[in-house]
């Protein structure tokens, strides 16, 4: 033997002798119990909690998504204060390019013929007073009669002024229930190379173009009546189309991905996204003004400003696909095993404190340094723990040392 | 010694005596070997898989972004069924405030002229048979001859309708293909602070005014001629033009904001958003409809109702930036080290299960309690079990005293 | 004792044994102390950044929002180049229906009264040379005079075309700075079923009819004047107005929903998002150009092309609620344990690396398994280990049998 192959032995040693504890096997079944019970508890929270309830053995991912809306339906309005109107998806539909909110003119205030010139602010004849129109125009300072009672001030401005209090108190566009949307909603997992759209494979294009959606009968239909969405979100379409609001579609595509499971279809729900009748409001209901330009034959601009109201349809795509991952599977395995660790511990405890033989076990589990072959007493370890740790200990309870 | 320092001795003893687990070395080359090969692999699971492959030590935020497009370039069309016209971008991008959501006109149905009057439905000559156009407008009840062959009724509606079926064949804008798309994206991680638009610190203006993307020879110029889009993104621009489609750019900011990572450039890939051909759909392609509107001379209101048919490209940003955080880093560092605590057992197992000399390692390594100082017997024991778990035992398995 | 009794023992013993490491106790102040400041720095770790500062513990979930926008003010222009104008909302807002994206007009470049017609490319008098417009229009080959010093060929476009060097130095719609908007933003943590608006619930409605944004005096506020929003975001907003912008409305909805917690208000924040004076760039400023089309009364189009300068303001919503959650908590908290459970091996490494007495702790720690009964020399076992190992070692060192 060289002087080599004593190094190399001493490398041996050091890599590849296994160092084991010695254990000490108790033949208590109440102490097996123990062990054995909160070792079930452990393993049914991971198996029952984590794997089966969070699945959180899955990687995720949020979800990509597009959506095209179009909208269909007509409305007839004969009322007294204007001319007949047929209202078709090209007058009632605001932005008309469907994407993934739309807007739908139930009621509205219009304003024809407003030209750039001089006219008196909007009196009120009820209250007699001048109402503070902070929008109307730039005052040129000449004040005259309104009308036998009311006396305003004249404004550069679009003339004639909008009367907005002129709101019909029942949509003009009533009919707007009627109306049918059709959502068409593709989406895309990244992570995992995923797409899906809301037409499902196993409708038929004849069945599409009969069907509406509802949730018992039609459940995968993606062509919606708008007074039901209004319904199933708990309001009145009626109410809500005088003053207008916000409606959300929520289309919901949580997905497990695992082949053992397979499930990624939208679920559908309806919300109102604005708030009805809080206590504290500005603006309430949902209006927005926009103007049709026009041109007289003597090349004057003219405009007629309309006060939309109605329902903004906001279609909110969200969800998030899982899919079994090795991280965090072993994350939540290691979280798992690392409280599995921890069962001895309370066996251990079980063992040396309740039960009647804790004495025997203690005296063959646990050997005191000591009993053994300790020479240091009890009051020397006492000595060197003052002398090494007395300005640590001061440091910490500065009055430890006070009388 | 007075009492207290007896007590304060008792806490000493309860607070810094160590208690360490006796072991036993077992220098078995075989045992050692299995041992470290064991602890090898975990070691290259958690550097090469967790660490190089997933980087789970970094926290993850998402992108915020914003987008704005620029579309250039012009058109001129002369059909026979037409005027001769010149298209620029006010023309045929709708909406036009270049969002992250854009549209360009190709093909169309223009239905001028329209007023609201009365007008015979739309028959088709050549079924003989009345179109059913649940679309077209209000019944009036009268009916009468559309043409020789067939007999419509007539509705209140903007009139004349819109006859759709006359969609031209081939795209009327078919030069929409050379058209350009100039897109600037700034996008924000707002948990790193971190900003980075599109157009990269290294490129220069000359060449922002004359580059065009291409995949190989220009990955980072921001300026896409459309065709070069549909055709990256497998399809023929040519056909997409006649009924419409979505099509997503789709801009990947996955960045690694470690230090001595430092990748953080956006990837660009196109794709496809609606379906094509598939067996089931409903309005195939993307159009939607809008209108002009103007006044004649003496106040009718008049207007031009465009079916636009085109394409509609879908700026789609999504990303996540990854930087190196404690937290990810000590859970997936310390479900490795609860991984590396199993190769023991796995060790211990094959130590006494395996290995020629297991009874003398097991002499060593595991003392029975009985085989000391247990007075004990197995039959007490069994009796003991008996007593207290009986009642478990039969809830559990109610038929295991059956004959 | 039946046989299956004997059977049913053997089974009991190795299911209920337990199996307990055998410990010394070393009552060595400075091992223990080692310990135990150990076990205080992991445990330190834990609850203080693990669980208060990272709130390590909750489960997260991201924001979904809906926003809407109102803009209020007015404003007049009289410049000696055009007819003075009143401009209110209705003109100067594009689009009009308040999304979370608005863009008010500032400046633009009018092109009144085109018509689709021939006319000569704009030439540049100063430079006497031909201004390259590759997007004016179709070339009919004829070129002539544009003035006595520029020749330009003619087009076929919409005539006249547009000069857009003639944008105004300042901002035409100066005033736009004083106008006001109101945001609105309801938002949806859909896992933790929460809904928040960001008009709190403590604001009341006559507040907010008087009430402006002031980070210090009006932090709750959803009424913000433009001026304050750009200055905010470190810009000036005359010189922004000149060239337009995008102006970010960052909305913060970080929450903390644990009921100890309670923390759900939206912070504002602003930034501008396009860059300003970056050496590289294209197409600096925001702008676009869209188009109001007329008819004159004998049915010719004509339209007023507006190249509209100004600033759009995004509403960019985000944010992450996080509550408690069991999954996250046992993770963590299981990294912890395990971490703890390091501390004994570094405990170890003191107690028989640093101490005095590491040869008395080692002697009764660690039991050699040759020193007791092992008959394997250290020879036999290299031997072994050759005989076994060599074709791995010399794969693995191809070389180590070179001399």
């Amino acid at each position: 033997m060289t002087k080599t192959a004593g190094c190399c032995q001493g490398c041996l040693h050091y890599v590849f002798d296994y160092e084991t504890p010695k254990t000490l096997v108790i033949p208590s079944i109440r102490v097996g119990f123990v062990f054995r019970f909160t070792q079930f508890l452990v393993v049914l929270y991971v198996v029952g909690y984590v794997c089966v309830v969070q699945k959180a053995y899955q990687e995720t991912d949020s979800v990509l998504s597009t959506v095209t809306t179009k909208v269909k339906g007509f409305a007839f309005t004969n009322t007294s204060d204007a001319d007949p109107r047929f209202w078709d998806v090209a007058d009632y539909v605001v932005p008309p390019q469907g994407g993934d909110s739309f807007f739908v003119l139930t009621n509205m205030v219009v304003t024809p013929q407003q030209t750039q010139s001089r006219c008196p602010e909007v009196g009120d004849n009820n209250s007699q007073q001048l109402l503070i129109h902070i929008h109307s125009g730039i005052l040129t300072g000449l004040c005259e009669n309104y009308s036998t009672t009311v006396k305003t001030c004249e404004v550069i401005s679009w003339c004639p002024l909008e009367i907005d209090t002129k709101l019909p108190e029942h949509a003009l566009l009533a009919a707007a229930e009627n109306f049918t949307v059709l959502i068409k909603n593709s989406i895309t997992y990244p992570k995992f190379n995923v797409h899906r759209r809301n037409i499902l494979p196993h409708i038929n294009s004849s069945y599409l173009k009969r069907c509406e959606f509802n949730r018992t009968t039609d459940p995968d239909c993606p062509i919606f009546r708008l007074k039901h969405i209004v319904s199933e979100a708990g309001e009145e379409f009626q109410d809500m189309a005088v003053k207008g609001g916000i409606l959300g579609i929520i289309i919901d595509w949580s997905c497990d991905l695992d082949w053992w499971a397979r499930k990624c279809n939208p679920q559908y729900s309806f919300r109102r996204l604005d708030n009805k009748n809080p206590a504290n409001n500005v603006a309430p209901g949902f209006n927005f003004r926009f103007a049709k330009y026009y041109k007289t034959p003597d090349g004057e601009e003219t405009r007629t400003l309309i006060k939309a109201y109605g329902i903004r349809f906001d279609v909110v795509v969200h969800g998030t696909a899982g899919k079994f991952g090795i991280v965090p599977t072993v994350v939540n395995l290691g979280a798992a095993l690392t409280f599995l660790s921890l069962v001895p511990v309370v066996a251990d405890w079980v063992m040396l404190t309740c039960m009647g033989k804790r004495d025997l076990y203690k005296k063959h589990k646990i050997t005191h340094l000591n009993e053994v072959a300790d020479t240091e007493t009890v009051s020397d370890k006492l000595n060197v723990f003052t002398r090494d740790y007395q300005g640590l200990i001061f440091s910490i309870f500065p009055f430890s040392s006070l009388p």
